[in-house]
């Protein structure tokens, strides 16, 4: 994550916010699901999420009390104690710039929506995609970007556009206000104001090689 | 990443081959495209990546030596380099498991088989889509995972089913051989023999909510 100005986390430090939380969260959604209400211990989190139970007690302890002494979590409660601290207490509105084999797959990408973030525009440069329906939104041109995202109070921009035009793009979505950006794009942005997030599989893939690599004589 | 057994990789901390190694491999693969061949200095790297020089220099020196002093990286020397280091002078094959929507765009994604990994089967439980054409191939039942991971050389799974079934999926990769598996079902694997990494852009968006709502007022 590319991260521009000053920590406003206080002494949280960024993995709890940005890898563990979530986790949690979504450890503590399926506990739900299954039927899961209260007792919750920090060791059953724990195992779920191949870490240790102080590890758990340790990053809930920077948010102030969870659970009783012994008691275990109430789920319920921590759940939406989490949802406050991730602030998901309210939809977030996205744009997605470059509707593209990918811009479409992450327009139709359900689990967005169902956790209450929702894409509510979609823009590209090509002519020929511009007013066309993709996933119940018309796709709007680069040049609409800005009135857009204002009027329909968008605050997080979806990047999926080739390499080459990100940079520029990313810049777009900055111009216009937006301060949090999903990267697709296989670069490193340079930001000046927006927190960016990059998400690119080749990356994944290429750490597995390596292990791959390291363990020994694949099956060749 | 959930990873078993012994760490193969001497003193090289996790994150180096995880996050910054196939960074700079990324971003030199850009320089190269854009010309450079040469003298490619740290100070270079670390300003398309927005790290320190230093850092890079360090992460650089696990491996052995890799320029001349004062002359800056040979850029194609160094993109074999980190190519051999991350396993990447041959091609992967790899398995998808679950042919939904997100499964179908993964099938789809270019990127993967440009990089060298290529998806060579694909898998359903579900007898509509079994035998079906996706992607130039023919989706085959779980009940044929085994014969076909053995047969077609596959190292890496790529899991696309739903939470509920992901983790019996994993288990079946397992037993069939597979040592690498890229999840994007929103769980925490547990796991026995494979390492596994994992793809939620959920989780992402989750810690950018966190980060607008700490930042101050949203446009609301």
């Amino acid at each position: 994550m590319t991260r521009a100005g000053k920590n406003t986390t206080k002494k949280i430090p960024d993995i709890v916010i940005q890898e563990r939380l979530p986790k949690y969260l979504r450890a503590l959604s399926r506990l739900q699901e299954n039927g899961a209400v209260e007792g919750v211990s920090s060791d059953e989190l724990a195992k779920m999420l191949n870490c240790s139970p102080a590890l758990i007690r340790k990053d809930f302890s920077y948010f102030g009390r969870f659970g009783k002494q012994g008691r275990g979590y109430d789920a319920r409660k921590l759940l939406e104690r989490l949802r406050h601290i991730l602030g998901l207490e309210r939809q977030w509105n996205m744009a997605l710039v470059g509707v593209g084999g990918l811009g479409r797959a992450i327009l139709e990408y359900k689990r967005f929506i169902n956790q209450g973030f929702k894409i509510v525009a979609a823009f590209d440069n090509d002519p020929a995609k511009i007013g066309k329906r993709v996933a119940k939104l018309t796709v709007k041109g680069m040049n609409q970007l800005m009135e857009h995202i204002q009027k329909e109070n968008i605050q997080i921009g979806i990047v999926a556009v080739p390499p080459s035009e990100a940079q520029k793009v990313i810049e777009s979505l900055e111009k216009a206000g937006i301060k949090a950006i999903l990267n697709y794009a296989p670069i490193t942005p340079r930001t000046s104001s927006a927190l960016i997030m990059d998400i690119d599989p080749v990356l994944k893939l290429q750490s597995l090689s390596y292990f791959l690599k390291e363990m020994g004589p694949p099956n060749k």
